[in-house]
């Protein structure tokens, strides 16, 4: 965990054992399963175990990205053959977080062929007839894939809680039932694999300043963003107990501290690659005989 | 045209007219509308148009990516205020043309968030159910959205001509079917990119070789392979037929000769830039007051 203050601990306690294995990053931005949430504690410019600086992260980043393109081909290959296993990354953040700039950068990693991305926005009147699990699950990524969500069925407890879309006891819920269907997802297969990108207050004044300064960023502007702004403090704590309630042993959440892009971009690579590692997926041996199909092939011209 | 033996022709030509603008590469791939095709006559490890080598090649296909992301960008922010336009690259070619890898190096190149990318394999049985364009329909890019399609409805000219999978009759009315489905798609916005990946005969075999030799790719090889290649001569026949019978003006087939990897991926590059740039996609102007904007955002401190 990378709460304020704690740094100067963590680095004593490592100074004791160098030459020890780094800690995973999915045990150190991991939020601790039924515990209370305080996200004014967590600093969203700190970068827990990541590279010394901008320069170094970005250098880390793209050369994570041949093995995250590597892992993602023997992830396919093995589907090929049967194995169904898959990964799907949740993305989750206030306005300006940086969920679409770790769609570009970090799954600008993988080969997209084998990318299934849903950028989930309010629901249209067809998906509002069915349960807020209903789209979710018809944008599943299938055996082989990586799935990305750009918002997801959290929204029905955040923006759902904070605009009171539903009756209370409904939204409340919903925490059991995404429980269970994250957890249904691990049993068939899909390491999920969520980060709530964390973003100061600031900061997201500063990126909403920075798309009104620039014409060509005017299209990325709602002045509806304000609203929302006005509400932070609803979904801080909206988020707060999706985090406590949600981060579950087989589908915990990943608190990123994302007003640094670079650390952001970075940690959700080293996340995903630290889950693909322990996946270990294999190319599949040939289920037919390699050597006669060389000599046919050798016979054909 | 890449034609063989055009080569000291065309450089003579240029040398007349040293200060000329280059010509443009969707001239000089496009296959002309209405003349028979002689496959044959077209060199495949030709690299008309291309950079001298494969070191500059790569460069450029690099260079050219930050511009294609950028006119991406560009082009889904126009479809956030009404502009319908999109672009779809469709892909054909034999076994190991090398149809991933253009989706793997060249479509990698933009932000995966806007691409829509489907491959095509043998119909399933609800697919079958439906006119061949059915599925094809389902799978176009959204406005703003770069689609892609790794084999398409030309499967329906191409395996389902040589293994006569319809009645030679219907076979026929396809092209017809397909040219009005083609400017159907171009009345609506899309702008239709078909390239045709031209390997030679060795060529295949050496990458079908390729994958034998290495257990990690035996997974991408299928024996089926060697009975699909033993029917070379029909299936270049109907790549001739459909590539004369459907490199219609508004949307042309392009002749990309592919023996070189880097050749074949710098050319889609340089032919989706070329179409991207004509599309000219542009920002869109706010239709909020930017300044009363500010100052709410400047008070909300």
């Amino acid at each position: 965990m990378a709460k304020k203050g704690a740094k100067s601990e963590d680095r004593k306690k490592n100074d004791g054992r160098e030459k020890s294995k780094p800690t995973a990053l999915t045990e150190l931005l991991r939020v601790p399963a039924g515990h209370p949430v305080d996200l004014s504690s967590y600093d969203a410019t700190a970068t827990p175990g990541g590279p010394a600086d901008k320069s170094a992260g970005l250098k880390d980043t793209a050369r994570m990205g041949e093995d995250l393109a590597d892992l993602q081909e023997r992830l396919w290959a093995a589907s090929t053959a049967g194995d169904g296993r898959r990964l799907l990354l949740v993305l989750q953040g206030m306005d300006t977080s940086g969920k679409g700039g770790t769609v570009k950068h970090v799954i600008g990693l993988f080969n997209p062929s084998g990318c299934r991305i849903s950028a989930f926005k309010a629901p249209t009147p067809e998906e509002r007839k069915h349960d807020f699990l209903w789209r979710i699950r018809r944008a599943l990524p299938h055996p082989g894939e990586i799935g990305i969500f750009d918002r997801s069925h959290y929204e029905d407890v955040l923006i759902g809680r904070v605009r009171e879309l539903a009756p209370h006891r409904e939204i409340n819920d919903r925490y059991g039932q995404i429980d269970r269907f994250e957890k249904s997802l691990t049993d068939e297969g899909v390491t999920v694999v969520k980060c709530f990108l964390h973003i100061s207050y600031d900061q997201q004044r500063r990126r909403l300043l920075e798309r009104l300064d620039n014409p060509d960023k005017h299209w990325k502007f709602n002045p509806g963003d304000i609203e929302e702004r006005a509400l932070w403090p609803a979904y801080q704590q909206a988020y707060e107990i999706a985090l406590a309630r949600c981060s579950t042993p087989q589908a915990p959440w990943y608190l990123v501290p994302a007003d640094r892009k670079w650390y952001r971009n970075w940690a959700i690579s080293r996340l995903l690659l630290e889950h693909l590692t322990a996946l270990d997926p294999r190319y599949p041996k040939a289920d037919f005989d390699v050597e006669a199909s060389r000599e046919r092939l050798l016979a054909s011209d």
